[in-house]
C-alpha cells in the first residue's frame, strides 16, 4: 500500500551545526537503506525548499509509521500524509 | 524535469451526465496515450476523494502546461503544481 | 487497517427534494450494510453540522476507496481522510 | 457524552529528554487508567505523525475538560475539539 | 452544558424572497420559543454582517444538535460549534 | 457595547513556574473585579483548551482596550475581537 | 467610536446588468449621504479589485450595523469589521 | 511605479462557449496594446493553471487600478496585487 | 499616493524590558515626526490588540517602504500592505 | 525556464548582529553575481516588508534549486515557488 508524504525540514536556527551534520548523514544511510528494501519507493526535492516529497510502501499504516518515525531527522519535520490507491487509469501494475 | 500535481476534480452538480462520461472515457484515453508517451510517469488515486497525484515529465514548464491543459477534465480541476529535482539521496537514476 | 474520515454534506440548495430524500434513505440503507459487515466501524454525528466522523476498517487503501466511493451521497460530500494506526498506549486489541 | 479530540504533541527541541521522558512514561500510565475507567473510548495514532485521534465519554464538557488537562503532556499539545452526537444511521448503541 | 455557536446565514441570490420572508419570520419564531424555554441562552448580532454568535444550554450534545437542526434557516447556515464549560474565574454560577 | 473576545493562552515552555503562578492569581482577582463592575459579563472556558469566551460590556472601544490590556496574562494572549449588538429576535433587554 | 470595515463586492456572474446598474447608482447616492452626515469618514478603493476599505463613525455598534445593512449592494458584499479605537501616540483628535 | 498582480480567472462553467472566445479575443488585444504602451511589462502565464502573474507600471495606484479594470476578463478575475519598490540589491535601472 | 497598512506587534516574550521601553520611546517620537510631516495619514490603535491600522501617504512605494523601515519596531512587526486608489463615491479630495 | 520565488527574510531576534551583516553583505555579492550570470533576471522588494519577489532563469529545476539554495540568507527564509512559462499574450520573447 502507497503513502504520499510531504516532508517539510524545519532546523531550529540554534542547532548545533556538528549535531545536524551527524543526523545528517545517519538520514541519508537510513534513505538509502530504505530504498533498497523497497519501502521508499521515490524520493524527489521540493525545488527552492529544504524539503521533498516522497512515495512509501508498506503493508499497513502502522508499517508505514514506524518506518517514517525512524529517521533520524523525523523530529524536526513537518510532515503531511495522503493514502494512495491504485488509478483506474493508470498503467502502471504496482499501487 | 519533473511536475508534481494534485488534481482535485469537481463536477458541477448540474453537469449533463452523458457529457460527463464522454469526458471521463476521453481523459480515460489521453491519460493512457501520456503515460505510453512517458510524459505522465505516475498516476496514483487519493484514496477517498475524486482526485489524484500525478508526477509528470516534461523538458519544459510550457511542455508541462501543454500536457496539462490538453486534458478533457481539465477545466473541472482544481489543480497544484510543484516543480521537482533530483533529492541527492535517491537512487532513482531520473529526475 | 483503519481509516478516520470527516465527511461534511454539501447539499445544492437547488437539489430536488425527493431525489434528495431518496438518496438519503439510500444512504442510511448502505450505512446499515457497510456496518454489519464490519467496515463501517463507527459513526457519530458532529453536533449541530450536517456532517459526521466515521472509522472505516478496510484491507488496503484501494477497498477503502471503495467503500466509501459506493455511498449514494459521496457526490456531495467534502471529505478529509486520515490514515491510523495503532497507538502503543492503547488497550484496544484492533488498529 | 462523546468528544472527539485531534491531539498534536509539539515538544520543544530544547526540551530536557530525561523529564520528557518521565513526561511520556506518566502519559502512558495516565492513559492506561482513563481507558480502564471507560472515559478515553478509543486511541489511535496518526499515521506518520506524533499525534493521535481520541473519543472521550464525559458527563459534561466540564468533565471532560478535567480528563484532558489531567493528561501530562497537556501543555505540549495542539488540540481540537469536536463535540459528538449519536448518528441516527449508527447500529452502535452507546453515543 | 453550555454550546457557543457561530451563525454565518448565506441565503444564495436566486432564493425566492416570498419563501425567504416566511422562513425569516419563523426563524423569530422558534428563537423567541426557544429562548422562552431557556434553551437559547443569548443570541448577539455581529455587528455589520448577516449572522450571529449564540450560546445555547442543552443536556447533551444530541439535544443541542436536535435544537439547531430545528431552526428554520438551519439550512443555509454556515455553522462554528464550541463546546464551553465552566471557567474557575467566573462569578456566573450556570454554565 | 457589547464586545466578543476568544482568548487563546499561550504561555512560552521556559516561563517561570513562580512567576506564572503569581500572575495566573493577579489575573483571578483582576477578572472578578471586572464581573463585580459588570464590565465583564460572561466568562466561559473553552473546553479542552487554554482558552476562554468571553463577553464584555463597555462604553466605547477605547473602553475595552483599557480593560482587556489591563489584563496580567494580556501580553501572553493570542486574542480575537467581534463587535456585538442587540439581535432583533433577542428577548435579552441589554446588547 | 469608528470601525474599519473591509468591503469585497462579489456580484453573481447571472445578475440583470440593468438591476445591478441601479443598485451601484443608490449605492452612489447612499455613501454620499452617509459622507455628508459625517458617518461614513473614509472611502478607499483597494487598488486593482472590486473592493474598498472605510472608515465608519458610529455611537455604537447598533448604529453601525443599522448603517452597513443600509446599503443596497450590501447583500453582496463580504465583510470584515474592526472596531478601533484612539492611538495614543495619534495626533488626530477624533477616533 | 511597480505593481505585481496574481490572476486567477474562473470561468463559471455555464458561461456562453462564443462570448467567452470573444472576451478572449479583446482580452487578448487589450494585452498587447497595454504592453506596446509600456504598462503591462511582463506577463507570464503559471504552469500548469489558467492564471498568469504579471507586472505593471503605472504612475499611481488610481492609474494601476485603471489599467486592471479596462481588461475584458477582468470581473471574472481573483486578483492579488503586491506593490513593488526597487530592490538596493536589483542592478536593473526602473523600478 | 495611499497605503493601507495592518501593523502587529509581535514582541518576543525574552525581549529586555529596557531597551524595549526605549524602543517604544522612539517609535512614539518617530510616529509623531511623520504625522507632522503629512506622511502617516491615520494611525488608529485596533480595539483588544498590541496592533494598528495606519494609512501612509507616500509619492511612490519606495517611499512608502523607507518609511515604513525607518520605524523603530519595524523588526517586531508583522506587517500587510494594501495599496489604496481613490475611489469614485469618496467626497474626499486626497487620496 | 522561469521560476517565480518570493523570499520572506526570517532573522531570529536573538540573531547575532554582525555575523547577520556579513551574511546580509554577502547575499549582496552573490545576487549581483547570479543577475550578471543572466540567473537572476528580476529583484523586486515587497514595499513595507523584509521580503522580495524574483524571477530565475534556469535550464531545469535541479539547477534552480542549486541557485536558491546558494544563497547565504536561504536558511532564513520563507520561500515560495511557482513555475511560469511562456503567455500567448506576451510580446516578450524570452521565457
Amino acid at each position: 500500500m502507497l503513502f504520499h508524504v510531504f516532508m517539510d525540514v524545519r532546523i531550529p536556527h540554534d542547532a548545533d551545526p556538528e549535531k545536524l551534520k551527524q543526523l545528517q548523514a545517519e538520514e541519508h544511510e537510513r534513505a538509502k537503506e530504505l530504498q533498497l528494501q523497497g519501502k521508499w519507493l521515490h524520493l524527489w526535492r521540493v525545488a527552492g525548499k529544504y524539503a521533498n516529497i516522497s512515495i512509501f510502501d508498506a503493508e499497513s499504516s502502522a508499517g508505514f509509521h514506524a518506518i517514517l518515525s525512524s529517521l533520524p531527522l523525523y523530529p524536526y519535520m513537518e510532515i503531511e500524509v495522503t493514502a494512495l490507491c491504485r488509478h483506474p487509469g493508470s498503467l502502471e501494475s504496482r499501487a
